[in-house]
């Protein structure tokens, strides 16, 4: 059972969020008529962070792991969701094929399957788990949470099509292929060349992708957002620069880093000193094709980025499948403003086509507020948004709580059309 | 408050809604296949009868009341769909101006206005309540329920457009207008011509609407979709038939409606005897272009329709807003066998765009079970479904429990593209 959480912050409303609230119809307008020009992905994650004076996106999730997590008494506003998404994507589609990842020992990410496939047969789909992972090499069973259990299938090619071969449930050929892997391990030749309809797109995958990609378009999408509503886009948006010919094993391109970092606070230190904000900058340094937690560091001067021990350029040199960190994405820092019990929580919100469908809170109790919270080890747990993102204030309700998730749901709404215009201009057939 | 209901059936499913839950992924298909076809209305809500052997539409109302009975645990749901809907009809609207019915003393009414206001606005609209009734020559607060108030304020017609004027709280020229009121009494000279966008449009009010044509397209979706599933399509299709020329004043007519009726009796009695059905067959009399449970009679028998007294002829002869009844349609009547503490339910669907949103029950202690529901003085208790119609059992989640709102759900939609079809059949522009 997930347990629910009444609000992280019962604080009052911030002036940022009392904003965006109080500007909601003009806001929902112009979110219908982004949408008239860009088609959303068909699924999406925005980790969110909320310094009180800022709200910001810090990283958006193309293969969204952790529908498990969500509240399940909103699973008909996802099924919903879904349903719009199919009938934009492939309306004739009897039947989806997911792949999930590789990494099938994880209990909590098959649970995510087993949610995310449960969804999309409430749509109307029939649903198989097929995967890719060499280690499935026929029908296999395995274990999720709470004693569900997942039955994962070999894909097997034919031709340019990829199929299920079970003897026992007949053959499975769809003509749409959910993507739930987000190829951080290269681009695998039997997804190449494939006649289906592959969602999303396998540009969208860690192989091809790049943070500073989807954070240039999420640069245009906040200038206009916030010209539109008349306020300072830092507020929704993190400064970044990148570095790229990085090899940490052998020192390269640290002055690169060094020099970019202490630029980057300079810039965050004046907007600080402009808002009177009396906190430390810092920055987030990520594998700029990197995901999973996995090569990340925080720091607080340029110094700390010079001489690394070993254990840290190891650490930071290698990401998800052993790729190595060639390039990498500096980025302002957030302080979480939001704790639960004294421990550090990072909302997640969840969307399918641009409806945002609920969220949860990262929650950690071994973590500063400038750490980030989707790492290796750090056993979050997960606590559901007790109320949908789509409902704020309304006048004519006066019981009507005020709700701070629309806000997230606008945040988030914004980085998903950032990975859509991304995802358009990295589009290979676009070129 | 409106209470909960945790189902009005905690009996077994029967056997057409196993039919019906077993075949989903096949229905879902079926209705993305029809909506890529059908532009589906604003909004709707189909009245439904479960006899337990048959499950039918008996009637399908283009501008519905009653959104102040749905259970507002699900309202996201019904924002997410308002959100869908917006979009396709009219995505650049910023304002939308809702014209309710004309009988403003009626606070369950305005609740229902109030609750659609909310909806609407909480979909991202400036929404504002313009009336075209004679007696709101100003701004005028009236009283809904529960210490809640609406603001009517007259609609004034500028060249071809409308509009409101209001010093106070500034003018409202809006590019949509939802109607609310079924134009039972007329079309308005106020609504032609318009340059704005009317939704629904003016030939779905009931001065040019007929039941015969919505139950005739509802004959061939139903036909399409038994095929589709293989069973007897009078499961879900009451058969009817229809009488022109009717004056009920001088019993012109009378002896059409004898005939229709006994043939209606002896096909309804051929299928309870094909079924083992013991029932005695019974028909419903109502006006053809009628709404709002007025000129409406329950019979078992020819005889019946002979030789009406006084009373009875004046009862069917009028309608609401003292419209003539000149044409009937005589529909199979469904028993209904759905009861809450010995009180006969009637189920009540609600649609937005093409998703189910939600619905309630029409409780009625002192009626019987082959009465109307929807009648003058039948002051019903309305329950909210507990849960949404979206979301049937699953085989992966056995701790879901079977959801036979589904076939609600699936058979009011069959209603609401019969209610597509019929209004691109009679659109006049189409002519």
């Amino acid at each position: 059972m997930i347990p629910h959480l009444t609000t992280a912050l019962s604080g009052p409303l911030l002036d940022l969020e009392k904003r965006i609230l109080s500007s909601m119809p003009d806001i929902e307008h112009w979110f219908r008529t982004q949408w008239l020009d860009h088609g959303s992905p068909f699924y999406a994650s925005v980790d969110l962070r909320n310094s009180g004076f800022k709200l910001a996106p810090v990283d958006t999730n193309l293969f969204p792991a952790g529908f498990n997590n969500l509240n399940p008494e909103f699973q008909s506003l996802s099924v919903q969701a879904a349903m719009v998404a199919i009938e934009k994507i492939c309306p004739e589609a009897h039947r989806l094929l997911i792949i999930p990842e590789n990494h099938t020992r994880n209990t909590y990410y098959l649970q995510n399957v087993l949610a995310l496939s449960s969804l999309l047969k409430a749509a109307g789909l029939e649903v198989r788990i097929g995967s890719i992972s060499p280690d499935i090499t026929e029908p296999t069973t395995l274990p999720a949470l709470e004693g569900h259990t997942l039955l994962l299938e070999p894909v097997v090619r034919e031709g340019n099509r990829i199929k299920l071969k079970n003897p026992e449930l007949g053959d499975f050929d769809s003509c749409a292929i959910l993507l739930n892997n987000d190829l951080s391990g290269g681009m695998p030749d039997i997804l190449q060349n494939l006649e289906q309809d592959l969602i999303p797109p396998l540009h969208a995958g860690w192989h091809a992708r790049r943070k500073t990609n989807h954070f240039a378009a999420y640069n245009q999408v906040v200038a206009d957002f916030a010209a539109m509503l008349q306020i300072d886009d830092w507020l929704l948006n993190p400064y970044f620069e990148s570095c790229e010919g990085i090899d940490f094993s052998d020192r390269t391109g640290e002055e690169c880093l060094a020099k970019k970092v202490e630029l980057l606070l300079n810039k965050i230190q004046t907007k600080y000193d402009e808002y009177g904000i009396t906190q430390t900058p810092y920055v987030i340094i990520k594998a700029n094709a990197g995901t999973y937690g996995m090569g990340i560091m925080s720091v607080k001067s340029a110094d700390e980025v010079r001489g690394l021990n070993r254990k840290k350029r190891n650490k930071m040199s290698t990401i998800k499948e052993g790729q190595q960190v060639t390039e990498v994405i500096i980025q302002e820092g957030v302080y979480t403003f939001e704790s639960i019990n004294d421990a550090v929580a990072e909302p997640v919100v969840y969307m399918m086509d641009h409806f945002v469908i609920g969220g949860f809170y990262r929650v950690h109790t071994n973590r500063d507020s400038n750490e980030n919270l989707n790492a290796p080890g750090a056993h979050f747990v997960p606590l559901a948004f007790e109320k949908p993102c789509t409902l704020p204030d309304c006048a004519d309700a006066p019981d009507t709580m005020p709700n701070r998730f629309y806000a997230y749901g606008v945040v988030a709404r914004l980085a998903l059309l950032a990975a859509t215009i991304e995802l358009e201009q990295t589009d290979p057939m676009h070129e």
